[in-house]
């Protein structure tokens, strides 16, 4: 047990940033080993729970490969990718839609529940929340995947206001009503513009942004959105990491002051982001 | 096209109707042919859309055995029907819960908002919506088979408030945050009753209930509860109409002034219901 | 008793005219022989009870020349007319609002109430509802004609958002205290403009505005408001029509999107001109 | 001009009496040479703007039996009375109307206006404010005379919310739609009741009751509802001052703390009665 | 006893300013005299107390030297001034403070309660109403003097939307959070500018503003801010108008219509400056 | 610095306490070495500002003794005590008023402010918020020493909803207006109970209440109302810590689930008591 002259500190040390996002609404992107690893999943929902009950207005926006492979399996259906995007014909994108919204969307919104912060969970069908058309390829025809246009900023502030946490899987309406995949990591960087996020979080299973993605030692503190650009341009990141990049621009561009990509292997990571004096994983901000 | 004169006359019947229900809850079950024929389908759709524009705050529920069984198929697993409820060990409530949440619910969520009408769509697990316990069942264990034990009503006044149509798939959450697949006649009836609706409406495949349910020309125009313990009691209804008979009687004993059991297969059943002077199917009411 | 297929098909096709006019504000100018045969009275009053219940925001603007001419003679009075304008005396005037705003007004109040409107009737007095000044005419002192300055649109306003349905009649005070006699078409004209109508419907006792008013083959469809401008300029509209014609301009220069000219005698024009894809009479838009 | 000395005495002196009566609802049964005689009309207009300006909330009821007879006359109609009251077929009925909601009424709420006041005329049809139903007689069938049913606060207390002063003429709204003569007397003391009203005033053409009408030194100035059922009883009471007992009664019973009989003659009576110290006319209050 | 016919001339006289000043602001400077004698105290009192009581939103304003004083004198310390102000080391800052805010303010708040006004007294370190800065003098450091830098306008309007009556000492916080003596008068004229009063008076020890202050037939009844600069400028006004003149030309330039100086010294003449047609003392509007 | 994981910990146990006292009202009884220490001063408000920041609404009271008999001594007053309370003659009670309403309060307003907390210094007399009457004493006249009567829970609740923490010290208006000093521990029981608070927590200079006070290994950690009713009665507790247990049993009769008594000494011991799952200092709680 802890000194009680620790736990103290701590909340005292967190005080300037309770003042600071008292109110606001932080963005935060689900995904990664956080998404797998039982305990790592239970703190995620602790820290989303903690922001809510201290007047913070989480969202939760998250994909889920891993699942969508498995189900896929189990259908005895092949995943197929091209330039790092899944080809989603009809068949798949039913897996898609049902993995990732009647599943493991339903599961983040249960795991909320239990730590008491009210969760709805939601596709971006509902309320027509996510509207996407279909995404043109330099790689062809990648079926029903699709780039966002707008968000419905409206339904999710009235959620918000209501005391309500929004959790939001990667799912988007076509103006067709066809059913769009969508990259997750973007469609939190759109939602953080649209709703005036005060920061978008990406959790990931790097420590952050390195300069040079094969030297662990070259990991980036702060970075600007230029800086994202010419990264992005040059092919210094790591390609995982380019809808991440592309996620912070967005945000940022949309006037959102900061964006983040921290390390969701590390426990409480959007705590320790958040609410210490320690800067961890990297920054992104306005040029 | 209809003579000028037909529409006024059809209008002004209406009218004391619109009068009636304005800003009132009705609560549909959707299921049955309604749910699988396209014509069907989207005509229910301009219904509700039309209860909505019309000032009624219309609450769907539904559940979707037909298409959890062609996935189970796909998966090449064996449904298992005992006593009529489906045994749901946890590999067949995954892809229940799948099948309603993301495949069945969104559908019918993006139908309803390309009738303009506003669509949310939710499982019980969404701000605790659907709160159910494991039923005990004669049959043996019959698994993730749960039963109602309350509703977040407040969820729901809210989003109607709010302007938005809740779609409410038959997923529930239990205690210790397992999924039950409850039936969705029931969940029908008590959610009627925690909202206060001033209907519940289900929709069937047949005429409604009939008095011999081997002999369609029984068929009964109104009956009390009383009437409905008798005849689930004597087995005189056909087994597919109990649970629908006994979401009538929650629905009723829980203050809903009347539920009808309509018939699904006709076009636009439930406005021929609600607006006009011919009595349609079965209303029960209170003894 | 009409098929229930012939319900459910008038109610659909209704279905995109609710949904476009709800919350919507539509001004009815209400006379002729509307206002004289009983069935006729009686089913414009179904049709604003109808407006009501669906959303829309009726609001009901009337004369009452016939009533008028009546009482005159009663109390042997001789009318006189000059240019189509009551020369209006002391003692005309105070006939006129005493059978404008207490019997006319107060006779449509009662009919509305019925149909469960919540009709509230009202003179430009009240409120300070309609502020005219003296009308200058070429044809020699009019007495109290006025001519429509402003409208209090603030308190039509918010009976509209508490639930009431305004009913107005065509008196109107001056800046002095004295009583107006104005013209009902002009004042529906302006309170359309005043309160952003999203309609202006004329009820009047022919099928709608005639290219050559003798010949009733030429019944015009749709026209601009620089159409409606020529024909006042030379003559072309039967002189009943050009205080019906100003208004439609009145209302469409100051935003209300279309305004019509209907056939009163029809019975339940109004609802077939809403709610149907007929159109009905000669809708007038911006050139 | 007055010393300033003397204001301030007076406006402190009224302190209390703004202080008790801030936000409550005073109505005002308006009558006798106070609507004759221009200067008094003057005053009781400015009396009821400067309670609306110190936040009392006036409602002003009124009837109008001289311009009633003298519009018969105008029309070579023999006013006919039966035990005081009215016999009013259906052409005296449409009079009646006509004069009170048509002329009367309409030349109220206009002094009221040029007050300041934001005065809605009304009668007993708008909003169904005043259902009555058909007096029975002893002498005889009167036609439509009616007695107050029930009255609508709602609107009324929605209309003072929204900073209006109703302005309402007796007459009353049948079940059956029909118009109704009632005693103004009585649609004060029912109105004060159903809007639970701090005080009831009645303006007369005399200084109060007197214990014995033919003795102007048999002032009463304080007496209980008791008392006034004795006067009544007994036939101690003039004629013309019952129905006002009674509406005091009917107020007093309804909750309304105070009633008072006061005399409209006098310059600023009203004011006087509430903002000084000096009591006049007469009180009645609960046994 | 006054005649009633007196009390309606003077209510009815006040009627126009009633209107007038309804729900609108009127800031208070109370000092002198009416500060210290008994008698005036308690009128002061009334006066507020009745212009809370007819809808207008009173802000008192006060200093206190002649307190702050006797409370020195008893603890063996020497007020000492230098060109009119208190030169105010941390001592005498302690004593001020003490002073105005623990004695004058709660005095002054008991007394308003007491006439029903329910009063909250305020320092300028209440949240942060009044932030001052040390002022610069010719005269050399006066320690603890400050100047208003600005006024939290949404505090003081959100206790006057709750129906309550500020009452503030002329203490301010400065940025360091030291306490800081500012000038009453300067106050009251900075909050008058920052709420949007519709008048600031200043209660003084003298009739008004002298053209020639050693001339008492000289009063000054109108004058313009660009008059009461070049009165400031040439020495024209007295020492002690100075500040009095300065808050004046601070509220009008800030948007205040009206500024006056009247003398506290005769009884009520708040009310009489307010709703009198009586002008009394000094009134500067905008040039 | 400490780990990140520390943060964490620390964050992460709060998480039932935060969810616990969302919203909720914490009544603190500021007092001894906290108010004396700079840094325990600081830490103090801090604290305070943390709850306001989680949602929690604070409430913090105050007396002030040590201040009040060093403002006695520099006016060469000499404090008197009886039965541990202070004779308060009317030259006293002006000192005690004084200093804790215009210095000790507005040093805490101050310092909570810095920390953003928004603080609104007052004293019993602003808004009638502390009503008193003279305390009977068995020692004699007492002077101005009052208890309380009734709390203005209204006006508290208003500012916490609006955003501030109201500072309250121990001064209490009588029926009379007179000023009272009450006892600080007695106002912070009846506030706790009035506005139904989720804890009253009071600081000491001791770590608890001892069972032997003279033996500090006899630390109470929890104890009901009526343990703490025997130990009064009894004459078990040190007379210092009576008037802080009879405190507790006001608060908790009235409702408040929890009373604490910490040790105010210890660095940020209300964030230990509300936060972690140590307990520490001594609980009341009900029979």
């Amino acid at each position: 047990m802890l000194e009680p002259a620790i736990h103290a500190e701590v909340l005292i040390e967190a005080l300037p940033y309770l003042r600071q996002f008292y109110g606001k609404t932080i963005v935060v992107k689900y995904g990664g080993n956080a998404m797998v690893d039982e305990t790592l999943k239970m703190q995620v929902m602790q820290d989303i729970a903690l922001l809510h009950y201290v007047g913070i207005r989480p969202i939760l926006v998250h994909g889920g490969g891993p699942e969508i492979n498995a189900m896929m399996e189990k259908m005895n259906l092949q995943p197929n990718f091209v330039g790092g995007l899944r080809v989603t014909d009809a068949a798949t994108m039913e897996i898609v839609e049902m993995v990732l919204a009647g599943k493991t969307n339903k599961a983040i919104v249960t795991l909320l529940n239990q730590q008491g912060a009210k969760a709805v969970g939601l596709s971006g069908k509902d309320a027509n929340l996510i509207l996407a058309c279909k995404m043109e390829s330099p790689h062809g025809d990648l079926g029903f995947v699709g780039e966002v246009i707008t968000i419905n900023a409206d339904f999710l502030n009235m959620l918000a206001e209501q005391g309500y946490v929004p959790v939001i899987c990667s799912v988007a309406i076509g103006p067709d009503g066809a059913s769009y995949n969508v990259n997750a990591d973007h469609v939190a960087g759109h939602i953080a513009s649209a709703v005036g996020a005060a920061k978008l979080v990406i959790l990931t299973d790097v420590e952050g942004l390195y300069r040079d993605y094969k030297d662990k030692s070259t990991l980036i503190n702060e970075m600007t959105t230029q800086d994202a650009d010419v990264m992005i341009a040059t092919g210094a990141a790591d390609r995982g990491m380019i809808p991440k990049l592309e996620a912070c621009i967005t945000a940022i561009e949309g006037g959102v002051p900061r964006a983040h990509l921290i390390d969701g292997r590390q426990a409480h990571s959007l705590l320790i982001e958040i609410f210490t004096n320690t800067g961890i994983g990297t920054m992104v901000r306005s040029s």
